[in-house]
């Protein structure tokens, strides 16, 4: 039996990044015309791209075929490779046949070969499919594969198993508020907020470490640039810890590993955004008091309750930027008062809770906690927060039966991805976003 | 820089399926207790289960803390690794102390220790989590995580890139029946039936090959074992193909690479099941038109269209078995009038379509094809199919901006699961199904 490692996986043509190991050779590389220089009657300089990067071609002479070729036409390109020092890549192509496989048919409704789509993002996203032939606008989606692909690799590798749970539910989270409502059958259901409950239970049900990659869903009346009704959500939760720590250290062993994986896979993508990865060293954690103490001693700042709103987020990352040279704060033990019932409130100051939150460059990058997990600690947060338990009866279930101590975070896709390219709205970081006004393309 | 290859990650305990690793050694397993067996009143035996196994404990003495050790309580149990002849694993544990962290405080609803579940499927659903404490039941779910993670693997060594497509759209994909409609602020909107236009849009917009794990919804009025509202669904697409043989050949490879991965990483998991897994040799190829030619002959029924019904699958799936030795077929060129729109006519006879059916034993495991890209082509498509080509707008974009040629296919991720383990219903393959009359748990 052949092994998966030593197996050969089907490629019929050579992508432009493979290009320079074939010097000498002809190839056929299958793609799109980015560009076309005219030099002379019979001199043309061809830009081809296709999903792996760009290279130039160079058509001698006036064949036939030469007329079918317009910008963004979907080509197949047989040609010699040869080497070059005019190219950053060291090669290009001596074209011999340009084979149309797809005609264009229209005017675009923006350049797509400049270094910079001319258009706002409204007009970009009514074209978005257009937009991703940029190859900077392409750039986004790879990166977020990658971000997505490093942060599966990391769990898989720390025995966390993949769970797929609803997006149909019969009620909200946490309160109804928010929720979008369906026509289920005769009856009505609602779309997931989060997989929260579900990934608990699934946890305590004897996965034990299980990590979730799925969509969630907000009907935010608010219509800006951070805001979306459908999210790609990175969900764990892990069972059987001592404390909060343990969720702290996966989720900075979790970010060392994907800074050292998207160096690895993709420089050339964070180039075209001129991103430098932060180093994730020690994670620096501060208690919201401590952290309520530095602010009124360095900046004046009073708050009002167990919480960070975005001044006093900036205002810490500042300070501890300055004090120990760390684009990262664990910011734990917000007020019990201020986390979802479900957070664990802390041993030893009633006032406080085991959750933290994970502050990049001043702003809040993701939450977690440590969940509660005995059932009458659960039963009053719950009636704490002016619930009943009686409506949970699924959800508390698993906590009548060994329920171990257990601790988790949830982190957007998008927004990671928006952080780490630099990029100014969230729908950028969204092939199709979804949000107050739009549900197309 | 610490290289992603050569970085530890976390594991505060010992895994059951390593013990054998740590003969002579004192080590913590956290976990439930499986069974008990009090054999004297200073002798024990406990069968401990943690995500990865079962392994037996020997407890000697009338320790305090053996009170509170009862069936399915959370434990962390620090114990002497030593060989024995008695275990299949090689190892037991001398058990020095058992610390419960997570208390059973009720009974259970049905026992969760013997070899089945002894409860119907509707009863065990609606005690879902509690299921999973079931070693057979979880293995399930390390089944399918191992099937898509196979999945993935393949798809991105060859060269595809995974993408999220959302599932709240203005419309339906083909028609309007079996949608779901969500109330969307003042608006409404639906779930997606499929990724299958996306997918087209994405590998046209320039990442050329695509795969999605995503759900997709169908509000289906049946309510048989093989119907579900709420599926996931495995999609690829892909470009520049010389023709429907290319597409083929992908699901082939992924075939084989799957069986291999699933026989390298869930044998004891198939055990449990009694599978053998099929071998994946060459997948013989029959258009429908062979198809009919043979039911005719070899059992004297008739098809009344290019299409296979239960017993035209079954059938031909005894036939291919009996002259081929092989448990799959790719059936393939069915009638252009029993597929989607999407799908290429066949360009040597317009009767049929350039599609293909996968058959597993006599039963449809999924569908493929290779679809149309050329825009008046599917234009007319659309209107062969009575459909009005202005309501396709937002898909029909791209195909006037080089659109090669492509395919791709989709497959349910829990019919793959039911088929390979031999389930009965697909119901048995979801954490969390969701049907014409189930919205909880």
């Amino acid at each position: 039996m052949v092994k998966n490692d030593e197996r050969k996986i089907i490629v019929s043509s050579v992508w432009i990044s493979d290009l320079p190991k074939y010097v000498g050779q002809e190839v056929t590389v299958k793609g799109w015309v980015h560009r076309l220089r005219k030099v002379s009657n019979r001199l043309v300089f061809i830009l081809f791209k296709d999903r792996s990067g760009l290279v130039q071609g160079v058509v001698s002479g006036r064949p036939d075929w030469l007329a079918e070729v317009v910008t963004e036409a979907a080509v197949e390109v047989v040609a010699q490779v040869t080497a070059t020092e005019q190219q950053a890549s060291g090669v290009e192509l001596q074209v011999r046949e340009i084979r149309v496989v797809g005609l264009v048919l229209k005017e675009l409704p923006f350049e797509l070969n400049q270094e910079e789509i001319s258009a706002g993002l409204e007009l970009q996203l009514d074209h978005r499919v257009l937009t991703l032939r940029h190859p900077k606008t392409q750039s986004i989606f790879k990166v977020q594969d990658e971000i997505v692909h490093a942060f599966r690799t990391f769990m898989r590798r720390a025995s966390f198993t993949e769970i797929y749970t609803p997006k149909i539910v019969a009620s909200g989270t946490e309160g109804g508020s928010e929720l979008f409502e369906i026509k289920y059958f005769e009856s009505k259901a609602y779309l997931a907020q989060s997989p929260q409950f579900y990934k608990q239970m699934v946890m305590g049900g004897g996965l034990q470490r299980v990590y979730e990659v799925g969509y969630a869903y907000r009907a935010e009346q608010s219509n800006t640039s951070r805001h979306l009704s459908e999210f790609l959500s990175l969900d764990i939760e892990m069972g059987f810890i001592q404390g909060l720590e343990d969720v702290l250290q996966v989720q900075e062993e979790l970010l060392r590993f994907l800074m050292v994986h998207l160096q690895e896979h993709c420089a050339a993508e964070l180039a075209l955004f001129n991103v430098t990865l932060p180093t994730v060293g020690h994670i620096p954690r501060l208690r919201l008091k401590e952290i309520a103490a530095i602010l009124q001693k360095e900046y004046g700042k009073e708050l009002a309750e167990l919480d960070l709103d975005s001044e006093g987020e900036r205002l810490i990352g500042e300070y501890v930027k300055k004090k120990y040279d760390s684009d990262f704060l664990f910011a734990t033990h917000y007020g019990r008062a201020n986390r979802a019932m479900y957070t664990q409130p802390s041993p030893d100051d009633p006032e406080t809770s085991e959750s933290f939150d994970l502050i990049y460059k001043g702003m809040e990058m993701n939450s977690g906690a440590q969940r509660v997990h005995e059932l009458t600690v659960l039963e009053d947060n719950i009636r704490y927060k002016g619930l009943d338990p009686a409506g949970f009866a699924h959800y508390l279930e698993i906590f009548s039966y060994g329920m171990p101590p257990h601790g988790g975070f949830a982190i957007g896709a998008a927004r990671l991805t928006l952080k780490i390219l630099g990029l100014d709205n969230i729908r950028e970081a969204v092939l199709f976003p979804r949000d107050r006004y739009r549900t197309s393309p």
